[in-house]
């Protein structure tokens, strides 16, 4: 509930105002569904608070979240809400000339961009979708991650997704959410379908 | 995956194409975050294909989904993708021209809306949301809930969203997600800030 009482108050010299506006990391991990729509949902409310958003879409394929993507780029230039800037590895990062030569490198240079967007400040919400891999494979470095993470200035908020989210990063996070598979449509035969699926 | 391999192929004498098709209920539960956004996020999905959404607010406060509301109202009358209908259960539903009585006779006037829905077929996405509830407390019958989704026509996908969850709804279900809390800002003594818990 927005309004809930939290269970203890620490004592960190903090008013609740300023501990309210602490800037928060998510991770929404586990093996169910709705992890990153969880994520495009709450950039539903980020937007309506005007917030600048930044969508890392750490994936190969560049045809996931095409439904996500039109929705938050014709949010994002409605004129109401924030602004909303999405990055896609699958067609390689907008601001790499040259061919990768690899998935790993694709993955190091999203996390070097998202690196100096939160220390440029550049946006309010990131959504980091499908980051958990890039750690959980060794290709980016799960300890730099969450140092980045802790010192990052100001009040940029974090959402990360994915399985196999590392323990560090659940250490590091505010908020987990596990989202368990309890019966998909796959279990009883059936294929993804287009509004749906994607 | 959207071009995953299901497990089991039915011996249901339906083409993968027809099968793919098949309308889905899909509910997501749990005493984790993410059910409710997660359902607007697959919205968004819907939206891109051109699907005329129906969302049925099954909560007491209307300040609640603001951004959500915002968002997917914008999307709706963008001209672009599929309508947005927003039906609100804490200002008294739009249809409704005369006070109700109590929380329990609006809810059951909810569903006696989403009933001629879908007879009538308005919607293709119906997200109902935190309609577990008025379930598990007995206002609206589950059974004739679960007997209705059987019986609908046509491609009508429906997305239930909130704890407690009644088995038999589980039982119909062809997708169930079920979201744990692990670790949750409130635990840390934080109270919920705008643009993330609303």
């Amino acid at each position: 509930m927005p309004q809930g009482q939290p269970a203890t108050v620490p004592d960190d010299g903090l008013t609740t105002r300023q501990r309210r506006r602490q800037p928060l990391l998510a991770v929404h991990t586990g093996p169910g569904k709705g992890k990153s729509t969880a994520a495009f949902g709450l950039a539903l409310r980020a937007w309506n608070q005007g917030w600048p958003i930044g969508v890392f879409q750490f994936v190969k394929s560049a045809k996931w979240r095409v439904g996500e993507e039109r929705a938050l780029r014709v949010l994002g230039d409605s004129g109401e809400g924030g602004p909303v800037t999405w990055h896609k590895m699958g067609e390689g990062w907008s601001w790499v000339q040259r061919d990768m030569e690899s998935s790993e490198e694709a993955a190091r240079e999203g996390w070097e961009q998202v690196k100096r967007d939160l220390a440029a400040e550049t946006y309010r919400l990131y959504v980091l979708d499908e980051f958990t891999y890039p750690m959980h494979w060794g290709w980016v470095d799960t300890d730099e991650v969450v140092r980045t993470l802790a010192e990052r200035p100001g009040s940029q908020h974090v959402v990360i997704t994915g399985r196999n989210a590392p323990a560090p990063l659940l250490e590091a996070a505010e908020l987990v959410t596990e989202m368990t598979k309890v019966k998909h449509p796959m279990d009883l035969g059936r294929k993804g379908q287009a509004g749906i699926e994607w």
